[in-house]
């Protein structure tokens, strides 16, 4: 059953009118795939710029959720990180949101993490579009009804 | 060499003024992988709102795409559109956008693929978080210096 | 006594601080009036989409009514539902706002309800500029110093 | 026909890519009905602010049109004025917008007298809610395809 | 120490969960120094409404400071006031705002004060670009961890 | 004479339909004086971030700056640039924007700088609150009817 969705199929934001205060963490994750050529040209810039930015585009972004996700609640986030860690064929993003609400960060920390690797496509496609945004997921969420962990 | 950095390495919005505007259109693609569960209750919905609200979500999001991408241009587009198709194992998104401009629209046209999957994410996650978005990449750009066609 | 100037008559947004969170909720109207031409080409679609982008429009507004509105509190919504119903002389916009707050959320509906008449307007308007929004109204709403239901 | 809508219902964002610019003004029109206590409230006002207040607000939305209406394109605004005059059962709204785009402005006069009403709405609630907000139409476009002027 | 640094100089969203709301206030100060030729058209006004937008964009900012200010939480506000005095050499901005909340609303106060003074700016930029905005400074801060008052 | 408010004192967005576009630019100056406490948390970080961040909030604010300032026009920014140098007390900001359009961006430019420098007091704030922005003021504007350059 979704619950986006009432009984005649009309999208709607669920009611959380009832539901308690829990403290709530989600940890997302994304990766993009880069060229030798890309990457030789991340690594030849003097201070790394290109993932400071996608580092505050990610935080920035976690917060746009609910303008971004029609039906997302406005949450208002206590913590935000987005962490990138260069590899041998692209970079890799970890991001983790926190909150004290009646729904859960889910989207937030997925949010955070596709705009940074959005950013990072941006600050890199001079090199060439050959680039490729994936495996955005989540990877763990507390609080809420249950906790949940990816296992795969 | 990127043109998002100077040579000290920082950040800027690359200087466009002297480019003259052209036609551009990007053409962008995303996926969003599903769980049979998740197939089966989209498929159950009266009239496939879920894929509405995502579609909407990818136009606007498009709209939105300087404010997300801290060195985008502000362009303004003279046409976005967003296809969604139930496949076998997921759902397949199809963006497009147009503008006439000093600069290309290759992150409108990625942006609104993203955006519209996680907001069938959002849509569908009451049936379980294992889900998992990817496949984010330009299939092709025209107008500009030189066009380009995704060959894999 | 206009709550929102103070004693010189400056606008302000007014001081909530010190009052109790309470579960409200408010309910608006809308309505578009629409003429026979509108009414056919609204018909003649294979799936109504007019109406679903009226919602998700609607439902967003909610969420943007403290930008627009400039002494409006920003408010944590818990839920907002938007319904259209085609009449014989146009459509009928339903909105509904629930928070848990210091103050309350008919801003909210009634916003929601305008901006989904709105988009219907844009929808439609190349079938003729001939339509006029009305109606825009508060229902009911509950919670607060005391409840209040429409009664003509 | 509806332009916003493909031929299988899908909503997009109309192309306007080949169109010429034109210069393009659009002027339209929102009334709020007020009880005799708003309107006494409303002249005890030193300065009249709830008026300046409700002028700026409806400037501003102007500008949001495209944020707010999903299928809107991005059109830089020219000009845009709020008139607002209290008569003696309310106060009338009279907004003007100008482009010179591909794309005509009348959602952005209409969005701006909407939300003008709506402001006064919100700084005159605390006086009670018996308002109504009515006549939201357009009352003249020029440029594009044909100019258009309400007859009624 | 700074705290919006990891101690690998990584940016973030400081960890509030931990922390008890509490009712939080601060205000802010700002100064546009004009020359007479500016302070001659600003009281040959009819109604001195540059200082009435300036007051609506500095509290309209106020909400908005998450969207600008990178790291900074969202914060519901219970109270946002702008006052502006024209003085002998421009205007002086007293801004305050008020919360119950983790963390506190000293950007709040400052982002107001600070874009009702560019506000300012903008409305007199026709006299001439001769002016300057300086003092933009905390002045008091309650709630959280210490109050403080500024004693120069 | 003010352009930005009709014969009646009331405001509007100033018509700019009969002006030709022309290529534009304005560079502009703001300045955060430290303590030295601050100075010293800040060049104790590995990377610098801080500046980076105030950077990227710096050149997202450029493109804010109609949402913010009520009557700024909507221009295009064909290119924007923060930079940040640290000196003996304090930080000195140095922005610029161009643009190719009817109007000037000297808004832009300010709006960039005093937003980067109150994102550097977010950043700082917890070493003590005893920070002071001022100096925000337009260095040299040019196109349009005149060039201007500050000369004291």
């Amino acid at each position: 059953m979704l619950s986006h969705t009432d009984p005649q199929g009309n999208a709607r934001m669920v009611d959380v009118s009832g539901k308690a205060l829990s403290s709530r963490k989600a940890v997302a994750h994304a990766f993009i795939r880069l060229s030798p050529a890309h990457l030789e040209a991340l690594t030849a810039l003097p201070k790394g710029d290109a993932l400071s930015v996608a580092q505050v585009a990610g935080i920035m972004a976690a917060k746009k959720t609910p303008e971004l996700i029609p039906m997302c609640h406005q949450v208002p986030l206590s913590h935000v990180s987005v962490e990138l860690r260069i590899t041998a064929d692209g970079i890799r993003i970890d991001s983790q949101a926190r909150t004290e609400a009646q729904t859960g960060v889910e989207m937030e920390a997925l949010t955070a993490a596709a705009i940074a690797a959005l950013t990072l496509y941006d600050m890199l496609k001079a090199v060439g579009p050959d680039m490729e945004i994936g495996d955005i997921k989540l990877m763990e969420k507390t609080g809420g009804k249950r906790d949940w962990k990816r296992t795969d």
